[in-house]
């Protein structure tokens, strides 16, 4: 099974977005410091000022497990840990973010305990839930059903701006570990693990050890505190580029921050991916490139430092070792087992 | 029929959030400067720094109306407007926007049509089209159906924000007008005049010379040149008060912006409601109450001025004089006919 045999398709959003790029970019002027396709887009109000980082995210279709099992208090969190981490591989800190929640039938104790995994994502992060929008849509959602959509903005001094130009041949890229799924991928998940396995979500596989709820709403990860260890422990200016693992997996995510002529490669026998993304495989016979296109099979963050650094050796950072930077066309090469 | 009968409960949604607010003041400390109701969210990265105002919107189930007339290209202007006004009354002029996309299957035509909607309005408010997400989500969405949401930052100097506590009894209120329903009703508009009176969106009522479709799918109307006319005319210390007249109407919107001890005394026999209010009135025997609450009536946006300043007499402002401010224990006191 493929990803697009889920209902997504991914090249076809790539087809659109890249129409549509030249309409973007008609609205932007010099105070745009950011190109399409970065994590964030940056923001100079005005010059010598520190940059505004501001990303939207949603959780995908994790929020239909959330509402099939009755648990509304995780994906909040996946959200704004989510956006937290696509401003951080800039360098930005959160400074405030914004909530987006829409449903077929407003439940009075539905949302309450939505609002509450934001805010506790938000103390966690440092960042303030500044606003939020409610929407009840009946006739767009089924009464049970609902969407969130999140908006971060963060800031960045001019100098601390991580946007992968430090990176140089001979760099190491080490993988900070995810905590599961974090928010990709759940439709071909719940298609191979809910449809064509046929499991239920209080199922507990042997191999998992949790229930498939448990296991597939695990929290979305905020790397802010790994990479701040990361800085105090080896400098800032030592962390060359940082790279979210979401949606489109480290073939889409990796080059995002590749200097051109550079080519990170990554060799995936570094590590084991976790017990879910191999249940997922082996239930949907998805091919290898397929799962690493569509999940972050255990790697949710890549960060690039230079040879002499040691990310290793950073106490609780758990960073694995898993490629390197050479010169070479194309900008990843992602060896498979 | 009241807006509940078309499955929106206002009250539940208000009850929901009030139980959420020390959910939400947890995550907040010194440099959040506005309270909870407030239309844009104020924050102030750091002492002395101009305060940067977010705000977060969808277009409701106006997305419906623009799937069934298969017309994608006025939905993205309707957000980006509505977001500018949301925080235009605060005083805020508008930096950049972040849109949120989500549909069933992807349509490769339908997507490129919302962005430009988007850019469109983005160019015409000075506004960045700063990034996006894009969901697939199948199994949420129906096929052709899709959900909107928008992030809007802007900035204002400290001593130029606008919040109401300029307001004095004896202010003036003026009305601006509105292009139609803006954002706000449809799921009662959809009810009453697709439902109800059984009509199709091709179909032109005599009593408003176009299409339902033109007339439900009128674009929301950006008040950002307007109120640089007023400041430009006025100076901007004389507007006292904005108000955005959009979800809740003037019962709920006004009282946003009024002092403690004050009422605005609103007469809606100041100005006639155009013939989309009235036709949804009599098609589904709406209370003029209900119709006040959930619909804008012609006016989207409320402003209070010093009494010796003439609204009327600035050009192309159509500005109607709607009503005073006085003392009084009620912060609105809506006078229907």
């Amino acid at each position: 099974m493929k990803y697009a045999d889920s209902g997504v398709n991914i090249d076809a959003a790539a087809r659109s977005l890249a129409r549509a790029k030249a309409t973007v970019r008609s609205t932007w002027d010099r105070r745009v410091k950011s190109d399409l396709g970065s994590f964030g887009g940056l923001f100079q109000p005005a010059p010598g000022e520190p940059l505004l980082v501001a990303s939207v995210d949603g959780v995908g279709t994790k929020v239909l497990i959330a509402a099939q099992a009755g648990r509304y208090d995780t994906v909040g969190q996946d959200l704004v840990n989510h956006c937290v981490n696509d401003i951080l591989v800039q360098g930005a800190e959160p400074l405030f973010f914004l909530d987006y929640f829409a449903t077929g039938r407003l439940d009075e104790d539905v949302l309450p305990a939505v609002l509450a995994g934001f805010a506790q994502a938000c103390r966690e992060n440092g960042c303030a839930l500044l606003g939020g929008e409610t929407a009840e849509m009946p006739g767009l959602y089924a009464p049970g059903d609902f969407d969130l959509a999140g908006t971060i903005v963060g800031r960045v001094r001019e100098e601390d701006l991580i946007d992968g130009s430090a990176i140089r041949a001979g760099d190491r890229l080490w993988g900070l570990p995810s905590t599961g799924l974090h928010t990709n991928g759940y439709s071909l998940a719940r298609k191979v693990l809910l449809e064509t396995a046929g499991l239920a979500l209080d199922h507990v596989p042997r191999e998992l050890g949790v229930s498939l709820a448990d296991a597939l709403l695990a929290v979305h990860r905020s790397y802010l505190p790994a990479v701040r260890a990361l800085w105090a422990a080896c400098g800032r200016p030592a962390v060359h580029g940082l790279a979210h693992i979401t949606g489109g997996g480290f073939p889409d995510n990796v080059p995002r921050i590749m200097p051109p002529g550079l080519c990170a490669v990554i060799d995936t026998r570094a590590w084991i991916a976790p017990p879910l993304f191999r249940l997922i495989a082996a239930a949907g016979d998805v091919p290898p490139a397929e799962m690493y296109r569509v999940f972050n099979m255990g790697i949710g963050m890549v960060v690039a430092l230079p040879p002499e650094v040691d990310a290793g050796a950073v106490p609780d950072l758990a960073a694995v070792l898993i490629g390197e930077v050479t010169r070479g066309p194309t900008p990843v090469d992602l060896r498979l087992a």
